[in-house]
């Protein structure tokens, strides 16, 4: 089958043939790829910022948000049947650890992640097992959620979060109004009545921001900080997502917290770098967040499947996947790119 | 290997010899029978009382509360190697429902139970999977811990459920000081700051739980209800566990409630029967109990493996399955039963 | 000023001049009445049916759903001011008491009750104090909201609960689409992504509670029970919000639950009459509700001035308190009636 | 009556003779002071660190931890009497904020804060309200339980965080074995079962800590990042309780946490300075911590009077109040000192 490989860093990928993978174990799932978003961590990959941190072996296939059809299933699967539509939680995890058996997935002390550690889906075929497909609506397409497996999941499961610890007139403010700021708005608006303000340089993120359903937008022109605390009576937000977290975002963000107000951090680059006199006189807690569970990907594929979260894709078929990653890097994708077999 | 069977309804169980399991798939373990607890259930499914529920076919060996040593793995088990001291969760579970996933365990929608439904522990040998077996400390005996897999663990379940909700100077009134009863107190006191108030008919089981901890002691003679309101400032009890559930401990329990008291049903035989007026206007729970998790297990093995959870038990040879039988259908077991192979 | 008064039970109302209330203390608030909501509770005083229980000295002003604004303050007010448009809760409570340190205001141990207890709010000015009043937007008036204050306050407290354990793509039943089941749905909608099905015997109220809503509205014909298991893949809702409690709702609600789901008893009439077993294997949940706290009232009207929460109201004279109440008794009220000074 | 006050910012304290405070409003509550702890913040206070912040007019009497007895009650006081043995919360709050409304009452927006903005209890009286006095049990005396009110209500606050958040066999790491710390360990084996491990750099203070109920004790030594891996299978501990926050110590306390670990901050100097990547990589999460509420202090008083929590005291006579202030700067107090008038 067509694959599209890393065989070297600070190298192009590679499009090349190899043997379609097979099932091998009981809980085994083989899945065609239906779309295989393309992500900027892709370009990380290639620059070698994984390499010491996974000893991957080279060559392997790339592409970590995957989605598609069961193509093929062990004897012990029963949560799908060949020919099922399904999109790929973005580890696959033993289910025997602690954490495992609690449902954080993501702390699995055993995973394996397609695309980063083992082949992913950059391909036409991908190995997976039960324990990583979820099952959706048949109203929905793979290439079109393909996206949602790792960046989306990652924005639901830090405003889901939020949903559980705020109320009706509380104030959520979203630093960010790119591609999780994008899904983590839409997300709040359907399972919380928090009232939601979201923050960006860019004005015209924020003005679509505003259309998907951001309650207030504010272009961060230097007096954002002053207009969040206009519009909570001077008290600050109860909840801050930072899906930025650099430039200068978690000083801002916490100037805007209120007094036992939780600061949500999701992107990164910058430290956290604040007095703990300030921590404790106001009592305010820092949440780290990874991506989402498998149920918590279930929960999003409902959400995705009733309409009320959408993403807008440009499809490239997978043989112009360097014409994708050009684009990616070139800042001329509008929405996500997907590739598709 | 020697394997004790039901082979037939109103029928006595019968010692036999069977071949040994053997593993048949990657996530298998066989489990060298060190203890398996007798209990009652055991006499209701010679009974008949599970036959329909079940539909499970004869012969098969019964046996549900078990620990051993751990035998065989097949390939793909991380979580025990050959050689460890393990406890077994009742339940064989699925590991990829919704309900899974949560760490829900025991609403599995594709789960197994050995002693019940396939092959159980009155035997040598028995066949089960990673899921199911908790790795037990050192100092831990199979024998000694065996009736702590499925009684100890419901009492657990529920009481645990109780620390969490409760706060040092709630009271939290115990009904029935029996089997459950008495892993309960010793579970409270460990991991609550809850005053515990223990109720019994049998003076001799409260004397007993005051003494492995109970901080307060009533024997049900009639004044036990106006007892607890006495010690609770006429306002009852923040949380009642009740591990009877028959002659007329709901009525009473509930009495016993405060405003917004939860009421934990665990034992069972009789109806709940409340006027709802009574439930909203003190808006009080209630709330149901099955068997804990496989992580409440692990952690009642912790709290074992502390001393801070201990049971009397009576060692029987497996050969004398029937004499074990006949002293708990009569009485005359102090503790639990345990046969031992 | 103008009062309408219980007289004596079994006997009408009647209109009187009563003294205006006064400040006496420094947390007092009196309130000039904007609208007070026509409940059937006014019904059950009239019929004795609080008599015993409160023991209020004849006569009194009847009247426990209402809104206004605030006429006068003691010193230490520092909640409201003169002018401030407000919504009352309708308990007084102490604000010393554990349960009120909590913010459990319902379960405050040294409360009064306007309109039951104490003087209430059919009349041109009501006395309470600054822990009852809670501030209304702008956009909203008295007379529109007063309904909410307890009713509407019940509803929201009980779904509030739903909203905080259920996840996309849940299912909650609503049984019951009448005044409670109307602002239930509404909430729902609004700050959770719970899925909700609405049963009702009214097929003209199912198809009100559709149009403002619900997501699936199911006649109650005698197929509702397997209507729901239909739409839930056999397994029956996470939670059911029964505001009927009455007529056999228990019973069927029950039957509609999943395991390990949640039943929330609003409505009041009938018994909860469960085998204790059936409680256990499935790990059933019943959660006691009666009305909201404080800061629920406030959420609560954030939600109505963001129109996420409207009720149909009529509006009488408070001179035609009798007419209203007529209407009321006959069903011919269409939504909530309010008295209107 | 006798009064100890500040009369000027680096001058000494000065005993002085002022009137006894009277009841003024319906919630006042006078109290008999019976002792007063001598606090590192008193120093602070001198030292003019609070000058700018509270802009208290001087002079006025310092201290803020206090217990005594209750000397006279406004008219609407409910909850305590005259001769009832109080221990003050730290603050007086309004019970009419949105905060206060939900029990929290550190972040009341109109509270006042004895021996820091208003008249405090190096004094024979104390002018509070009935929302600060806490009844202790019979058993207590106010001179041994004083210095709860603040410091042992802060350590009380975090450490029942840890006990909702934790599960047996989880490891709670405790920096600072000084006078929280010695609180916060008696309250974690008091209402939790978690296993915990102190930290400090002195010996001594770790010993005593194991004495008291410490699972293990380590001196920081250089290794100790290391044994605190060693202690968890290299996994590190499910929840840090920092009560030092300067020195290095949170750059420590981090790396001793686990995955999806809880890290509370108590103690303060330092700042928290960590890369975002590594917040959201593990997925662990900040906590801050101010002092408790005033149900936090009840529970607090309930252990007190279980003999679960216990604290060393070294009385001085009111006057002595220099020598007091010296031996703590000196850091030749044993426990807490306490002022006795």
């Amino acid at each position: 089958m067509k694959a599209v490989q890393v065989v070297g860093y600070h190298t192009k990928l590679q499009l090349t043939d190899i043997p379609e993978p097979t099932i091998e174990g009981p809980l085994d799932v083989i899945v065609r790829i239906g779309g295989a978003g393309v992500c900027r961590t892709d370009l990380h990959v290639l620059e070698g910022q994984w390499e010491e941190k996974t000893g991957v072996a080279l060559p392997y296939t790339i592409g970590h948000e995957n989605a598609g059809w069961v193509h093929a299933v062990g004897d012990a699967v029963s949560n799908v049947t060949v020919g099922d539509k399904v999109i790929l939680h973005p580890l696959i995890t033993c289910g025997l650890c602690r954490a495992c058996r609690f449902g954080d997935d993501v702390h699995c002390q055993n995973s394996k992640f397609p695309g980063i550690d083992v082949n992913g889906g950059y391909a036409e075929y991908l190995h997976t097992t039960a324990r990583s497909v979820v099952r959706i609506d048949d109203s929905l397409e793979p290439a079109d959620v393909a996206a949602l497996a790792d960046a989306g999941l990652t924005a639901y499961h830090a405003v889901a979060k939020v949903a559980k610890t705020t109320r009706p007139g509380d104030v959520c403010v979203v630093i960010g109004a790119g591609g999780l700021g994008h899904i983590g708005i839409q997300v709040l608006k359907a399972i919380s009545g928090v009232t939601v303000v979201v923050l960006d340089r860019n004005p015209a993120a924020v003005e679509l921001a505003v259309k998907i359903g951001a309650d207030h937008g504010i272009v961060a022109d230097g007096t954002h900080i002053q207009q969040v605390l206009d519009l909570t009576g001077g008290h600050g937000a109860e909840a801050v997502v930072d899906f930025v977290g650099e430039g200068g975002a978690t000083r801002e963000g916490i100037a805007m917290l209120r007094r036992a107000g939780n600061y949500y951090v999701v992107g990164y680059g910058e430290n956290i770098d604040v007095p703990t006199i300030d921590v404790i006189s106001t009592e305010i807690n820092f949440i780290g967040n990874l991506v989402g569970s498998y149920n918590d990907l279930q929960e999003l594929m409902t959400l995705a499947a009733q309409g009320k979260v959408t993403l807008h894709t440009t499809r490239y078929r997978l043989e112009d996947f360097q014409q994708a990653l050009d684009d990616l890097d070139a800042g001329r994708v509008r929405g996500r790119a997907i590739l598709v077999p």
